[in-house]
Order: structure tokens, then sequence, then C-alpha cells
């Protein structure tokens, strides 16, 4: 197989739209383009001018708020209409319109859908492609065909799906683009189809899938080792039902795997922030799980490991994260042990001889709180409070002290819940008092607390509160039963996530709370520490 | 190929407790068993008795309240350590002891590994796998060995790896289970590597992928493909790092795209059922793009699409989800729709006619209510007490009505805190009023509602509440955020869970409380009711 340079073809703001929750603003997709373009992706498609006015509005705004220095922008769109000129359709106007140097067109090569879904004759969608790709060809762009519905297309009716590809080819379209629309199809269908079309139309062949049987990214990388030599994906695999191809999963394997140059040298270590940035474009988060990219990814649990982490890394890690700019992490569980502290212990920048006697001590105490119900995989402040303990040799000075607090919540006869809170609290000895309302008790302690240490501890006013889980543990009766209650707190850069175990779900609360400001406090009351370097922390 | 029958064996419960945010209880652990275990997995790995006690649990009890109808109990476990003889490891010892029938042993076939992660000789490795794998057998268990890092390992020195695979199977091994434990393997050197072991050693082969190239589940079905009949995998691909293969998604493809019977008839509309279920014991939500069972698998945006889909559903979907016990959505709704409440009101012994206005109605109510954040995966009784009103055609009588309640929380200058609510309610008009103290606000409500109603309804004392968990949904902030409560109650017999919702967690749980004791209640106040059958309702 020839090994020809790639072509990585991003449809994100387009097929990638069509997620669930996914809503993006001109400005938005904008700020994504610049991204990928910044990774390195050769083609940007960034919607339908003329079909979907926010896509119209996002071409005209391209011209002028654009610059691209690797990608070049794509508009897409649909082949003619039956029984019109090409000419004077409007919707292929709009596509000469929006400015695009690249148009991709869809067109239907399953012999079932030219029929029920468009309603026209085999020979006329034929047609309507040729006479579409010449006119965009002559127009000066360059074109691209989606092929709809291709492998479905193929094994209904081989010789007209051969047939669309070649025509498309032929009229002029630089690759016919074959996707597996359904998401249905297995790598080695996939392989064998690409290289019989390859052989019968030596068309050039680009690969489009959805991940309907899990394998988007192994059917891409089959047609790929099949031929095809363009390769369409999306950011985090967003699209429609089980989504498309993960373009950064697909990035990864060729460039890792198979050793294909997709990205100019130095871009892959771009990979993991490209992944983040467009995530916090667009709100709809990433699976942490996802390779490479996700948070994750390098992400270890299992005392097995950890101790085999600590003789070498790459002993239970396929490839090593600063490759592709991500890091490993390490979870403390009771499946863990010392190997886990210790590792944790460095990641937060502490250092900890092997084998030390702290990380003994610290190991020993989570171990004790994890049998009363404690868990610090997602609470990473608790676990650095805990661990600075034994650091020091003993408890921190508090930032200060608490005397009583108290929480009530009334529903009046008329329907209506009030929920109210008091703390005690003294700083320096001093004592002072405050109250606070709220939707719900742990909503009102955290007011309570904010309006009693705020006026003093001026940087608490940032944080928010952005995540509350509580989880009954164990116990066959509710009333022996303990509650662990995680809280996340972010206070407009970082996440940091704390622990309570209680009998009292009010209680164990309390006590994540306290941990989530104690957390924050520990910089200016104990100076020294060493950076913070939860920015990058999971968001559970 | 010969067509053999495949042997699912599902991990979850080991590696997939591997996953971040993966913290079960030995309940969970039983409750998700019983679920895999109707779904008709062939077998399930429980854990690692001996070196996680809450594992060592999971084996005891499993003993007396874990009865399977499908699937045989693996435990797992380490072969003997270097230089000792396999009687005496404890390790090996309690592997025994836990009582399974089936033990899955892990052992080192990359040289490599032996050497820094072992350090122990090449030749002791293979005495460690072949007189731990004789010293089961001799005891009577069935075994499988987990060969790790088996395509690493094969990269780097084919004998060796050959040799493990043929020394473990020629011990008794019942599979040798190849593992691409780093994942970072791609489809075609998985086959090929399966089929030249396969050939070489004539071992029955099993097959064990992680997601780290986004290929896990295209590499299990490689595999399959050349030869292994022993699938390994996680519900919803649960697992450390990228996680594992996906079963839900290996199970689909096999039995729809190439016709193997993985489960018995009927089974795989339970699908996608089981799959909710798993996530709400679990409490890691499952991607909702998953393959087959998430809950956008079939879920359509599409302008495009959305005209075909009328003309015919097929045309963008690459199998009925009914198949897997799933629905094509185009509105934001966890739950399936009119057919799946029909479905559940005929397993809940309600004759509803197809298509009827009862079904229809229930169906909206609950559409509304899951857009509050409702979900009734869990909470069957709120479920049928809705279906109830629906076909009784308006809101049943109360057996009792609310005029107010209050709970307060007070932590006291000596650290001791008091939890104590107070209700008012009515009877026939009648009110009366009761207090009760608990150890956290749902447990004191919980008590003053048995104060006041027990001496009327006497059936209510064997009542007690054994699960209760709370879910923060949406909202960047906490204080926007509603709470999910969902309610585990036990009588003795049955087991039934009850939801409420609000942006109160008291006011929630309230709601969830009251749910619960209607449920009782409801077969007195209102004879005639059919017979319950929740007494297999999950725990969760």
């Amino acid at each position: 197989m020839a090994e020809a340079v790639l072509q990585l073809y991003d449809t994100t703001l387009r097929d990638g739209c069509q997620q669930e929750g996914m809503a993006l603003t001109v400005d938005d997709k904008l700020a994504v383009a610049r991204h990928l373009d910044a990774l390195g992706v050769g083609f940007i498609e960034g919607g339908w001018p003329g079909a979907v006015p926010r896509d119209t509005e996002f071409f005209h705004r391209a011209q002028s708020e654009l610059t691209l220095k690797n990608a070049e922008l794509a508009a897409f769109g649909a082949t003619r209409r039956p029984g019109v000129s090409v000419a004077v359709d409007p919707q292929v106007r709009a596509l000469l319109v929006s400015g695009a140097p690249v148009i991709t067109l869809v067109g239907k090569s399953h012999a079932g859908h030219v029929q029920r879904a468009l309603r026209t004759t085999l020979a006329e969608n034929i047609a309507m492609i040729g006479s579409t790709v010449r006119h965009l060809v002559h127009a000066g762009r360059r074109v691209f065909l989606d092929a709809e519905h291709y492998f479905d297309g193929y094994r209904l009716n081989r010789d007209y799906a051969l047939e669309v590809a070649g025509i498309a080819a032929e009229a002029g379209a630089e690759a016919v683009v074959l996707c597996d629309t359904n998401g249905g199809s297995l790598p080695d269908e996939v392989a064998a189809i690409v290289a019989d079309t390859l052989a019968a139309t030596g068309a050039a062949l680009g690969i489009h899938c959805h991940d309907d049987t899990g394998c988007a990214v192994a059917n891409t990388m089959a047609a790929v080792r099949a031929g095809a030599a363009h390769v369409q994906g999306t950011a985090h695999g967003y699209g429609e039902r089980c989504g498309n191809a993960d373009l950064f999963t697909v990035i990864g394997n060729l460039a890792l795997k198979q050793g294909r140059e997709v990205l100019a040298p130095g871009q892959l270590a771009r990979l993991a922030d490209t992944g983040r940035a467009i995530t916090e474009i667009t709100g709809v988060p990433a699976r942490p799980a996802a390779p490479y990219v996700g948070a994750a990814a390098f992400t270890h649990k299992a005392g097995l490991h950890a101790a085999a982490l600590r003789v070498d890394p790459g002993l239970y890690q396929h490839i090593d994260p600063d490759r592709v700019g991500n890091a490993m992490r390490t979870l403390v569980s009771d499946m863990g042990g010392r190997s886990s502290v210790e590792l944790k212990a460095r990641e937060l920048g502490y250092e900890v001889a092997a084998g030390s006697g702290e990380v003994a001590r610290a190991t020993a105490r989570i171990k004790e709180l994890e049998s009363e119900g404690y868990s610090f995989e997602s609470a990473d402040a608790s676990f650095e409070l805990l661990l600075r303990e034994e650091l020091a040799g003993g408890p921190e000075r508090p930032p200060f002290d608490v005397d009583s607090w108290q929480v009530s919540v009334t529903r009046l006869p008329d329907g209506t819940v009030r929920t109210e809170a008091s703390v005690r609290l003294r700083i320096d000895g001093v004592p002072l008092a405050a109250t606070g309302s709220g939707n719900g008790p742990v909503n009102a302690l955290d007011r309570a607390l904010h309006q009693a240490l705020d006026p003093f501890f001026p940087q608490l006013a940032r944080l928010e509160l952005v995540d509350y889980r509580v989880r009954v543990l164990t116990g066959d009766t509710g009333s022996e039963a303990r509650a662990r209650v995680l809280i996340g707190y972010h206070d407009g850069e970082r996440r940091w996530g704390t622990v309570g175990v209680d009998r009292n779900t009010v209680t164990a609360s309390w006590r994540a709370l306290l941990d989530a400001v104690r957390y924050v406090l520990v910089d200016d009351v104990f100076p020294g520490r060493v950076p913070a370097p939860l920015a990058a922390a999971p968001a559970g």
C-alpha cells in the first residue's frame, strides 16, 4: 500500500452538531475551527450554507474573521434536485455563495434510498451527481463526494454503488468518501468493500464512519489499510446516535501505531489540549475514557498495577502520555496500596521517598478511613489535606475552629419549604456567628459558612459548590447505614473534590464542606505550599 | 471457522471496578451479578478474594445469597508466588476458600514483565502457571488463564508467549484468555496473533481487550473471527483508563451482525434494560452514545434524516431498536416510550390494551417528569403509583394527608449532633402530630412518619429504609441544581424503590418517602390490587 499523505477531514461543525446537546453559536464554531486548524487537520467542514441559517452566517463571517494556517474550509451540501438544471438550483448556488474553497456534496449511492427517500430514478440520481460535481469543479472549487449509505448500498446493489463512485470521480471529485451512514458495518466488510471499490473504479477514496457497532475507529483504520486516503471524523466522536469516528483517536492510532505522518512534526502533543479546549467551547463533555485525550486515558487504580507502575510506567500504558499532551494519573482506592499513595503524592508535587514512613502512615490512615466508607478517588483535596498532615507530622493548625451549627427545613401548611442554617465559629479565638438560607440543608450551611468567613478570607468569595453527591453505604437498615458525601468546588479556574462520611448525611456534608474551604485556605495560612496541580483534575 | 457456542464472561465486578468512580458495596455487587445472570452471560467474575477484603466478603455472601440461573461465578487471582509450593500459597488458598466453581488466574506471558515486574526467571513463571492451574483443577475447579500482556509479549518474544499458552492448556486450563492488557493493539494484529496461537498450541482461546486505541470491540470481534471461543468484557465497557471491551456492544454485534447464538432466544431484548439497571446500581453513568443500549443509540436529530425517518425508520438505523430492548427517540427522554410503558405495566400485572389511551397518558406524564429529572428505572413503586392513577382515570384517594413537617440538625459545641423531625398529618380529616429523631434528616422524617402512622396502619411497622441515594442533576451551580432522591424500602420479603425530585434535597426525600408508604397502603385502601411482583426488583 502506498504511504501517501492522508487527508484529515473534520466534520465536528456539521455532522458533530447532530449530537444531542450540541447547540453551537457562530462564535463557538469559529473558535472550534481555530483549534482544529492549530492542531493541523487538512479540512474543516463548517456546515450547510443555504440550508441552515447559522451555517450561512458562519461561512459569511469566516471570510473575514477566520484565518486558517493549515486547513481549508469546506461547505457541505447536496447534489441538485431531480429534474432541474444545476445552474439554477438555489441550494447549489448557496454553496458557491458561501465562498468555501472546498465543497463536499452528499450523494445517494444506495439504490433503495434513491427510490424511497429521494423518489427519483437511478439514472437521474447518477446525472444529478455528475452534473453537480462538474458544475462546482468548473467554478473552481475542490469537490468531495460523500457517498451516503455506501456500504449498505453496495451490499444491496454493488453495481449501482460502484457506478456512483465512478461517475463522481470521472466528473472531477477529488475523493469519493464512502459513508457508513447508519454505522452498522464491521471492519472486515469495510476493508473488503473499500478494496473492491478501489480496484473497480480507481477513484481516490475517503472514509466516513459512525459508531453504531462500536467500530467507527476500527472501520476507519480498516478503510485506510485498504487504500482510503481521506479520513473523516469529529472531535471526541461527537455525532448523532452513537457518534462519528473520533478523529483524535484515529489521529493517535495512525501516528503512533502505524507511523503515518498525519500531523506536522510536534503537533501530536497538542492533541489532548485541543480536545479539552473544544470541550470547553461545546459544553458537551468528552468521555473521560476517550483514548489518548480523555482525562482517564492514563489513569490507574489497581494495586497490582500501581506497584508495577513504580518500576516502569510503560508496563501498563500503551504509549507515553506525553506524546499526545496527556498525563498519567493515579487513583487512591482500597484496591491500591502504598504504591498508589506514593505515586499520587508525587503527582501532586510532594517529594516523598520510596517506602517512607509518611507514606506508610498516610496509607494506613486511608485504608482505615476507606473501611469507614471514605473514598478518595474523586476527592483529591481531602487526600491532599490528609497527606500534608502526615508529612507535617501531625494535624495542621486550622484556619478557624467550629463551635456549633444548626440547619432546619420546614414545610409549611401552604406547601412552601424554608431552609435555614446558622454557624458559630472562631478565628484566632474570636467568636463569630452567621446565618444562611438555601434550597437545601447543604446549600444553606454553605451560605452560612461563606457569610461568616468571606469577610476574613476574601478568596473564598469566588468559590462555588458545583457538585454534591450522597451515597448510602452498606448496612442492611437505613438507620445503621453511613452516608458518603462527595462535594465538588470550583473557583473559576480550578476544581477540587472533597469527601465526608458520617451516619448523618448533614454531618457528612459539613465535613466535606469544611475540607473544601480548608483546602483553599491552606495556601495562605501555611505559605510555601507546592503549586496546586488541580487545574487538570477531572470534573467528578 | 466452527460456529461453536461462545462463552460470555463478564468481569464488571473485577476489572470494571478499576474504573474511576466505581466504588461498589457487596450489596451492589450482588445486585449487578443478578442482572448479568438474568441477561444470560455464562460467567460472572466477582472479584479477587483474599486480596480485596470486600471481594472476600462478596464470595462468602454469594454462597448463601446469590442463586444463579445461567451463570457460574468466577474468582480472579494470581498464580502462586515464585519459589513457594502452590499448596501453601495463601493467595491461592483464598481462591479455593472463596467457594467459586470457576477460578481465573492471571499469569504473565510477556517475558519482559516476568523479569521486570515479577522479578523471577522465565522458567519459574512457566512452572508457576503450570503448577497453579494443575492444583486448582485437581481441587475440582474449572480454570481459565488470563494471559496478561499477551499481545505485547507475543510481539517481543513469540516463543515464550506461545509456551505460556501451551503450558496452561496442558495443565488443564479450559481456555487461555489472551489479554491486550495495555489496550494498544489494532484488529489486524489481534486476528493474526490469535490465529497463530491457535495453530501453534491448539489451546482453546479467549479474548480480553481494553479500549486504548478505541478498538476494544473490534479487537474482540477480530479474535472471535480468528477462532477465540471465550469473550471477556464489562457492562458499558467499565474499566481502567479507556475501559474494557463493552460486553453489551459485543453481544449486539455477535448476535445481530454475525448471527451467533450468544444469548438464549428472547434474551437479547433485555440488553438495554440490563444496561440501565446496572447504571443505576453503580452510579457511574453509561455513555448515552453507547451502541445498542445507550439512551442516544437510536436518537435522531438531523433534519435531513427526519423526513426519511417518516418514510421508514430503517433508513437511518442499522437495526430495529426493539431487538435490543431500546427505542428510537426524537425527544429527550430516558425511557423508551409507549411500548416500554406497556411492557412494564404488563410486567407488573396490569392488563393494558396495546395503544390504549391510559398508556399514552402515563407515557406523556412520565416523559414530563423525566424532563424534570425523575427517573423510574429504579423506582418501580413510583412508576406503579403513577400508572395506577392513569388506569383509575385520576388521582387515587390518599390514605392520609400532609399538613406540614419540619426537620432540624444541630451540632452542639461538644460535638454531638441532634437530628429531630416533626410531622402534622390528617387521616380522614382527623389531625395527628408526631416527632422523631434519627441519624439524619431523612431518617428522622421517616421515624416521625412511622410514629404518626403505625398505630393506624400496623403493616407499616415492618418497613425499613434500606437504601437512600441523592444525585444532583444539571445546573452549573449547586444552588440551581435539582436533587433526585432514590429510596429503597424493604418489609422483610419485598423490596421497592421510589423517587422524588426537588431543588431541596429534603423535599425530594420527603416525596420519595411518601411514595414508599403510599405504595404499601394502596393494597388496603384499594383492595383488589394485583399481586405485587416486586420481590425480584433490583436493589438500586
